[in-house]
């Protein structure tokens, strides 16, 4: 008996370090695949170039509906459906015009409507300007200073930020909630300093809300370089008169759809791992880093798997949710159905932050969730996946939580995101293959780990 | 007594970590101060876009050490100098041309002569092609087949290793040694693929050398587009003629300089931190990534000590090496000084892997050397940090090994460096600002602790 034992026992012990190897290899196996022959970068050329913007209710989205349904079922998934959802319609109109009047001067300056933003008059707005840094510093000037004039938020993204979406979210006040508060003191326009840590002629658009009972004033978003120009320009001669046009409007609600792909799972078919990002797009863009990325790296996860004849345990979903910019209502209808359907989503995880450089994942749970991940730190740190913890899901996957299921966000580095967010410049060209490519194997390596655990 | 020691001993025990929430505080001075109000971009743009190319030896390498030495004077350091040193002077002269002659077709390939490469004829090369993947294969060949022939090596970077300097080391023979092989078996021209590990028309140049003896047989680099055009088209007629003219030739060696800028130590004014990059560049870019960056950010972390307050308690130094793309004459010149002058060089950071958003440092020292840098990771993972550990120091700062310095190479992340590395698309505006001043800000915050060691 003795000598049965230790042998056993050996086993036993060894069984973990046993798994780790094995998921090691596999890990290596995906980088190799994706890395070597991987189609992520075409799909993207494809998805930005040929589809292009592909804002919610306009003909681009449906074209990206048409493109992801098509790409997926050329790789042979299991199943590749629809799911109906109903999203908002915004439209630009006509390019906008804005200039500065200084003097005998007219000083042309890039301004895009923001999102959900209602137009001007036809023959724009001309009102003298003015700036401030914060909601509170505009409170104080009261409706006498205010009423009648444009309010220019020039509160820049805080440069010393290390993680750029701290220094986002510590401006983008202006911009959801600017005009609300400039229109509360009788203001006739907003004009938002572009949430862009660079200085350039894009203005960066996103979107925008009311709050209730206010005057509906236009608001558009300035390049940093045009809100220098003015702040520099208003300095001078405080006095100055701005003009404005844009021709946006909010149309009728539109039919659309997310576009699901799916391998099922060999031993728990019922229980659900996602990957996922967003189809639409911002109108400005071709929408490369947002978030054309998140998508082709979701479906590489799926095919990647399918051709090392990695059959996961869990089932898998590819999911390219519809409307996350200006609505998230792909996001709540795919969690909707999903607790119609009694579904359990075990894990869900989302790439929405650009195909950069990987550093790692951020993780919504309860401690031990959060733990369990992080043990998987040995086998993750080796492709530059460090920083594994607490963080934020996204936007599209967050209505799954109260359903019990684990978030995490795929988290590239951040530094170069917000110099092409919702702006013109978010091109094919802004992407680099090999980054991207890391993206995706980053998540099927998660994906893989994940597989193998039991929840 | 009892309890005077209580406080005694807490204050003893408490020392490392004060010295730590100290260190901890001026990381992030040092931080908000680059990021906010870092000089190192602006001095990039002055250095690639009106220094300009400037290769050992050219008008541009005289007026990168002008400029250097005039940008270090103007932030006062306690002392900017130059080094005197004999650097090659190699030559491009008029731009290459090459084509393949397949039947009636005449397509252009941009190539790019390799440096230190002889010239061809006034008139050009033609020849057949043979192509190869490895020095093996060629010499498998023989002789009989390879004489009269131009030899394409087309063996590409490897996709698959994580970091592209290892995938640049696996293929780097082929340009370095190619034409000696080529030339070996009586070949007349060796064609590189350019070492690029994405598609596209840049033609990346870098250095070879001839072994002794060997016919000095001309050598270019060709894009990777166009690699891949030659093989395919070989591949339908192995007959195909290929022409390449090339007028580049090495002239006699000229002085030139390093340039070197000092804050003296208040504590240990005789032994050094230096922290460096390489001011020469090739002539066919502006050399923002090799080595633009190394040299902004070296300055940058002398400024920042200085202008923040902080009097290292080492000299510091900020050296820009003259010539480390085809000689390292200024880094072997600099040790040789060090060792002539006696000077102690404790430590020495090199940034020459690029502008890129960091990852760590490498380090080439014994195991308490690295044990020491390494028990800073706390301090500097909030920075996005992580890598610290055994690597490679950098090429200028390597001949001053012997002389018991440590050496530590400043790592970014190397994903996109091969794309822009020796070839005309490194350009100023192939820079991210952030990613830069991150760079810079790393080096400093390293300053900074190591300036609190004693060796």
């Amino acid at each position: 008996m003795k000598k049965l034992l230790l042998p056993i026992l050996l086993v036993f012990l060894a069984f973990p370090l046993f798994a780790q190897q094995k998921d090691s290899v596999l890990i290596r196996r995906v980088f190799n695949e994706i890395l070597a022959r991987g189609k992520s970068y075409e799909w993207l050329r494809q998805l930005t170039t040929q589809v292009g913007p592909r804002l919610s209710g306009s003909p681009g989205a449906q074209k990206a509906v048409d493109w992801g349904k098509k790409t997926m079922e050329a790789e042979g998934f299991d199943r590749v459906f629809l799911q109906e959802v109903m999203v908002p319609h915004w439209v630009r109109g006509d390019k906008e015009r804005a200039w500065i009047r200084h003097g005998k001067d007219k000083i042309d300056v890039p301004v895009a409507a923001l999102g959900g933003s209602v137009g001007t008059p036809a023959e724009g707005i001309t009102a003298g300007v003015i700036e401030v840094k914060n909601f509170q510093e505009l409170r104080a000037l009261g409706r006498e200073k205010v009423a009648g004039k444009i309010v220019f938020f020039n509160r820049p993204m805080d440069p010393t930020k290390l993680n750029t979406f701290e220094a986002y979210a510590g401006a983008v006040d202006q911009r959801g909630g600017g005009a609300t508060e400039a229109s509360k003191l009788g203001a006739v326009g907003a004009i938002v300093r572009s949430m862009n840590p660079s200085l350039d002629d894009f203005p960066h658009t996103g979107s925008m809300r009311y709050g209730p009972g206010v005057p509906l004033i236009p608001a558009a978003a300035i390049s940093t370089k045009g809100a220098e120009r003015l702040s520099a320009l208003l300095k001078q001669n405080p006095a100055l008169q701005f003009y404005f046009k844009q021709s946006c409007e909010t149309l009728d609600d539109v039919l659309s759809y997310n576009v699901v792909g799916e391998i099922k799972g060999s031993e728990k078919p019922n229980e659900i791992i996602l990957v996922g990002g967003h189809l639409d797009s911002w109108d400005l863009a071709q929408g490369a880093h947002d978030d054309g990325a998140g998508c082709v790296q979701s479906i590489e996860v799926l095919r990647t798997l399918k051709v090392l004849g990695i059959r996961p345990r869990h089932t898998l979903r590819a999911v390219l949710f519809m409307n996350e910019e200006n609505g998230t209502r792909g996001g709540i209808k795919y969690a909707d159905l999903a607790k119609q359907n009694n579904e359990t989503h075990v894990y869900a995880i989302e790439s929405d932050n650009g195909g950069f450089t990987p550093r790692g994942f951020g993780i919504v749970g309860n401690d031990a969730q959060v733990a369990a991940l992080q043990r998987f730190s040995p086998l993750l740190a080796p492709y530059g996946l460090h920083e594994i913890g607490r963080g934020s899901g996204g936007a599209d996957i967050g209505p799954l939580a109260p359903l019990g299921t684990v978030l995490v966000g795929f988290k590239p580095d951040s530094q170069r995101y917000f110099d092409y967010h919702h702006a013109a410049n978010d091109r094919f060209e802004a992407i680099s293959e090999r980054e991207l490519k890391l993206g995706a194997a980053s998540m099927a390596a998660l994906v893989i780990l994940l597989d193998g655990l039991d929840k």
